[in-house]
């Protein structure tokens, strides 16, 4: 048998998402509504794909954590059945006219909403990404190129069997939903070529996997490293409530992007704040690892090394520095941030202004918790991913962020002078 | 004397970029102006560096036009200082909140419009492009990090000079206008290395350099290869209004990336087109490559090959072929349209609607010609390139396409469930 043709592959996608873009509202919502269907009626196909991987996995040692975020069973599956119904609820993007003006020679000039294209998707997490990334791709017009971990190799190929099975049910071609049928690394690296079939490529999974993709694409990329998130306590903050949004923050679900990784505390109320803050994280198991002026005041508190202002911990684990004022706040930010989520807790309303407009970070939050950057949290209905690079989309991305803008100029016979 | 220190340069630039982007409208608008008055007392300066340029040009013998394109005298420079305070003139992009709402729980959501930090751009075109990127960039709070073809590098490095000065008068960074100031080809490479300072690079010129800059950039790209824009005159057109479009596209200024290289012609009124257009072709000095159909009906049409086709003349030169209906139109724009500009000239708004539906071009024109691709055309107030990749913009890059947008999310204490 023959090695895996990602050229062609990717061509046939191609093809596929000149169709897709042609469709209307309700073709792409019925396609949504098959695979829905699909996933629920082929349950057991699913399962026994599932059961491989997960004997493999547990052949070559996976933890359970592992093993857990791989499996599925028919809970999950209703899930991922449901969130597709979800997408295919929201409103259609396409065809949205942004901008509409008439120029003083009589020329109009809109701007329309259009698929970007062909999307590709690199991902090493759970396979519901496969379903949830395949259900948003489609529904915002574009045809999806899908290569997931190898661990969840058999899953992601039978639940894809099932998109393309339910888009020729729908009359839309099965290469809408393209997967990258292979385990071979050199076939990613060939992908990141394709700059004449794939409009954008979407890494999901570790630092190592994201720095690959950045270094080798010709395609454009949306990424995000990590999220070494920040909340500063100004002096004017209600402490009592800037005690639970910390404590949100860190605890809620520490091991996701926009958990909070670094406490900066106003040096006038830093030692109230830790008395009030230290016996909640306590209660939480956190591990704090403070300055000088923190462990004077936090007995368990371990030192701070340079390195910890730097670390994204997504574990019970919270850097606390004391600083001076708001300048120094801004400036650690600045200087360790990753540009992913950073707030302030005041009540202040000139310092909170100051902070909004000197943090450039995709979310900057104003007395509430880190945890809200999340496209459901902000009303885009769902994400694909969020994106710590300023180029196309800054933040959570929503079905528009798949989408791009072309200028549509309608005259009557207008030539230029 | 050491080599020039890319890293070092683009940090500084990185630096500049946060104090610029804290300035508030009127102090960049004052830079701009301290810039253009600079243009206009130093032109003595600028005139003898250029000079320096122009002896080099004739010693290694390029041709009039290039010397011509080089040329610096006082009224281009007046010119360019013009160009500038019009830039100072439009309003400023940075601030807007492009979109608000308030989620169920009362958590405020906005998007608000801010720079997207360091711009690099590349280009070998006349030295104008210098000071016009200059101000685009400064204008939407972006550092700007120049390299300029090496045949302008003396004027080049007079105008940035100038940039810098009226920046520091300002109390801006003069690093915010940062000259590659070298002309080893080595600078170029490493410069594309440096995504973790520079957030985008716009190449403009020569296919050549701008695949180079594809290939090797680790830094998001955006980008035009090329501009084969197509007309497609439908059966209803009113054929006269469509004789003076097409004139308008191939002739008023052949060497522009907007104007028409391919004219496809609805067979039902090949002939009928064919004769009004011809003698008005020949009276502008148009060379037509035609299919057999239209050399049958004009007797100077010399045959288009296959590579016509895919062909950006940038010249007096017009390929034309004759289409069976809008299917066979769009997919020939489909195969061999760069996705620049492509228009259908017809009185069927029907037929209208499914060419703007199907044609993703980054702009589509009805009835007009493709010449109007064109930021001042469109009222964008002016344009740093044209994108016609998909990804963040598509289509001519004014202010607002420099710049991305952050959320801000205001609470009371809000803590995620």
């Amino acid at each position: 048998m023959s090695a895996f043709d990602v050229e062609h592959s990717v061509r046939a996608a191609h093809a596929a998402s000149r169709v897709l873009a042609a469709t209307d509202t309700s073709t792409r919502n019925q396609a949504l509504e098959a695979i829905a269907t699909g996933l629920l009626t082929h349950q057991g196909t699913i399962e026994a794909a599932n059961a491989e991987d997960m004997a493999a996995g547990r052949e070559i040692g996976l933890s359970d954590a592992l093993l857990d975020r791989l499996l599925l069973n028919p809970e999950r599956i209703a899930g991922m059945a449901e969130m597709i119904r979800e997408v295919a609820a929201f409103g259609d993007p396409l065809g949205e006219v942004t901008e509409s003006s008439t120029r003083p020679n009589g020329l109009v000039v809109e701007r329309v909403r259009i698929p970007l294209g062909v999307i590709a998707i690199l991902y090493e997490s759970r396979p519901n990404v496969t379903t949830d990334a395949a259900a948003l791709c489609l529904k915002s017009g574009n045809a999806v190129v899908l290569k997931g971990g190898s661990e969840a190799f058999h899953s992601n190929r039978a639940l894809i069997q099932i998109c393309r099975d339910a888009l020729e049910a729908t009359g839309i071609p099965a290469d809408a939903v393209t997967f990258v049928d292979t385990r071979e690394r050199e076939a990613v690296h060939q992908l990141l070529q394709q700059d004449e079939w794939v409009d954008l490529v979407i890494p999901r999974g570790g630092e190592g996997l994201i720095r690959f993709v950045v270094e080798n694409s010709r395609i454009p990329v949306v990424q995000h490293y990590k999220g070494v998130c920040h909340l500063f306590v100004e002096e004017s903050a209600d402490l009592e409530r800037a005690v639970d949004i910390c404590l949100n923050a860190k605890a809620q679900r520490p091991g996701v992007c926009n958990a909070l990784e670094t406490l900066l505390i106003d040096a006038p109320v830093a030692e109230r704040f830790l008395a009030l803050l230290g016996p909640r994280l306590a209660g939480a198991d956190v591990t704090v690892h403070g300055d000088p002026t923190v462990q004077a005041h936090l007995s368990d508190a371990k030192p701070a090394s340079d390195e910890d202002w730097d670390t994204e911990y997504l574990d019970l684990i919270l850097a606390i520095r004391v600083v001076d004022g708001i300048d120094e706040a801004i400036d650690h930010i600045v200087s360790h941030g990753s540009g992913h989520t950073d707030g302030i807790l005041t009540n202040n309303a000139l310092l909170a202004r100051t902070f909004v407009n000197r943090v450039d970070s995709s979310a900057v939050m104003v007395n509430a918790s880190t945890r809200f950057n999340d496209g459901n949290q902000l009303g885009l209905g769902a994400e694909i991913g969020i994106s710590t690079s300023k180029l196309h989309a800054y933040g959570p991305m929503g079905l528009n962020e798949l989408t791009t803008r072309k200028f549509v100029i309608t005259g009557n016979g207008h030539i230029r002078d």
